[in-house]
């Protein structure tokens, strides 16, 4: 089996005997039952995921910022030029972005992940070459990768999973840098929930209206140049054994896309493509080479290394999101390890985390990406599962449960 | 002059300089502007109430737990026996409950200070007894409380926070116990806001239907045997010099009442009560001990001596968003010092932000109360301050800046 595959076939879906556990337990402490509001469920969440109540403490965090460039940037879909990756990802390496500040701030390791950046960079520490391309093709030309290429970068992020877990990370933070990169995840959103470019896309890093009616149009154009203007058609995700922290879990596949012109919504499970006819069937792997980017690929195999080890997820914003979805598709169990760590402003990522019938943490209308989001959610998560270790019970502590 | 006074005397609004300062720093940061959203304007504000950009770390917080009782209990407002306010006061001497595992989560420290609870406490270690009766009166028959006693209280809290920041804290968190004490606080609320207790009083910690109506009535009566149910006179507040982060600052006392039988909306400022006329005008220490609770006038202090020694203030959940209408009321620049920690399930604590003009940073429908919401933001602030000390600028880090 491939790297790939294995990491597939160790997925398991939340442990429902943890579950019933966690939800006990939090019952029993004391407070007023259901008082720490949905972050009684982020703590019963990741009990499922690690198949073991009390969850372990997801402490320390790491983050890996996975840095690739898109093809599609020469659209003109976004107003920074596309060496701002390059250059970023040298102020990371330097400590001198917001993430980096962030994960002082939660104590997270910073990792950098070369999966596609347009540009030779220097070795350094921090920093993993794991190049798959020089940036992704022109997504609204034709394919922005070949199905190989979006393997191979899966693989990588899969293998920095590994490895930071190895390295004793027991909570993993998505991170990504890549200009133009919010234009490929609303065209993942598109194919992977059916809903309508107009809808999912987004001013990114600060699009004024001229180039945000550039990006919808390109979205829009992709999607069709590729065969996905009809939608995806394998299963592609939402939770499963999980009740709690959900939105309509797994239902963003079947419902009507909201679009304005001519877009159709999905095909059901197992269906055949769009209403519309004009689109065949694509898997999720055809699916991701043809409108992801590098970074989205690896992210994706993040989540899928670190839902092998059960070890939670903390994702972060849109682009998180929408590699979730791929995640999803390939193995449906992932999702059950993933914590959303917060909602940004960028309209595509409600949808993908309806979608994944996730409920963010954190909800500020930050839009910076780089992992921003999942770190400073990560306290919060922290929290939820430090109150299962360390508060004590109505019995144990002496303190008079409520009339019933 | 007293111990109030000085305190009042000395607390000054957000430094407008600081605040542009601070804002024309978050611009020159390598991050699209205003790509953290919500805790831009956190920064900003921090730097406002500092007058000096960029803030200082809001680190180490602590935490200050006020513990007191009600008389109101006898009247069926709460599911828990009155006992669970010293038992919940033991728990928290023991390390047993949330607040001690989030405080421990985030590295506050945590102090225990009995202004009223309905029974003597044995000495140890991190509680301070500053008793100043045993519980407020039953304020549906009279005052809950003397003015010199809500006084008394109001100069506990503003001795704790002086106490505190003097051993080193440069953050505090409000944290309460008091079983009953949401009803208190939806009184104080209704006096503060105009709104009707309808609309302001919630389950609590857990009321069955018929505990809330009961509990809505008694708030009602409270506030017509204390002569407020026409509303308050006195400036009630709402944030001065700050812009951002705000709904409709210092609006929420001109606000019609959207109630129901017979409550009528505040007297505007300096006005002369309601539009019924059957309420005269009431002072703001007159209003407090009439139907507060000795922990919400001595988180008032808590806040008041914050603010005037230019410390931030996290708020906790609904009893500190009643306490700081007081303080508010008291000084309107004391709220410029506060952020608001989390917005609890407790509909009158939307009604107190609102009035406020603050915004909550988490918002995960926690009803808990202890300090748990204000904890819990803790390391968001930390986050946003961190930004402005450690994120390299465009120049300092060669990252070229958007096409503008």
């Amino acid at each position: 089996m491939t790297l790939l595959e294995q990491t597939i076939a160790a997925i398991r879906p939340a442990d429902p005997a943890a579950l019933a556990a966690a939800r006990a337990h939090q019952d029993s402490l004391t407070k007023p039952r259901g008082a720490l509001g949905a972050l009684e469920e982020v703590a019963v969440r990741l009990a499922g995921a690690a198949a073991v109540n009390p969850p372990p403490m997801p402490f320390p965090a790491a983050l890996a910022i996975f840095a690739a460039d898109h093809g599609v940037h020469t659209q003109g879909v976004s107003p920074w030029p596309r060496e701002v990756t390059a250059q970023m990802v040298g102020n990371f390496l330097a400590g001198g972005a917001v993430a980096n500040a962030f994960a002082a701030q939660v104590g997270a390791s910073v990792t950098v992940v070369d999966v596609g950046v347009a540009a030779d960079l220097e070795p350094a520490p921090g920093l993993t070459v794991s190049k798959v391309a020089y940036g992704t093709a022109d997504m609204s030309q034709g394919p922005a990768m070949t199905v190989e290429q979006a393997v191979a970068a899966l693989e990588v992020g899969i293998s920095v999973a590994r490895d930071l877990v190895g390295r004793g990370a027991r909570c993993l933070v998505t991170g990504d840098m890549g200009i133009a990169n919010t234009t490929a995840s609303a065209a993942l959103i598109c194919a992977f929930t059916g809903r309508d470019p107009d809808v999912v896309t987004g001013r990114g890093t600060g699009a004024d209206d001229e180039t945000l009616a550039r990006k919808v149009a390109v979205v829009r154009r992709a999607l069709r140049v590729n065969g996905l203007a009809g939608g995806l058609t394998e299963g592609s995700g939402g939770s499963e054994g999980l009740e709690g922290l959900e939105g309509p879990a797994g239902q963003g596949g079947l419902d009507a896309s909201g679009g304005s012109d001519g877009w159709d919504g999905p095909g059901g499970p197992g269906g055949a493509g769009g209403a519309s006819g004009e689109a065949p069937a694509r898997s999720a792997l055809e699916t991701l080479a043809a409108v992801g980017g590098l970074e989205h690929a690896a992210i994706a195999g993040f989540v899928l290394g670190g839902a092998a080890a059960r070890v939670p997820v903390i994702l972060d914003g849109v682009i998180a999101g929408s590699a979730a979805l791929v995640a999803a598709a390939l193995a449906p169990g992932a999702v059950d390890h993933c914590v959303a760590g917060h909602r940004s402003a960028e309209p595509g990522h409600a949808a993908a985390l309806d979608h994944l019938g996730l409920r963010p943490l954190v909800e500020l209308e930050m839009r910076l990406g780089e992992g921003t989001g999942g770190l400073l959610a990560h306290p919060l998560v922290c929290a939820a599962v430090r109150v299962m270790h360390e508060v004590a019970t109505f019995d144990s502590a002496g303190v008079t449960d409520k009339e019933a």
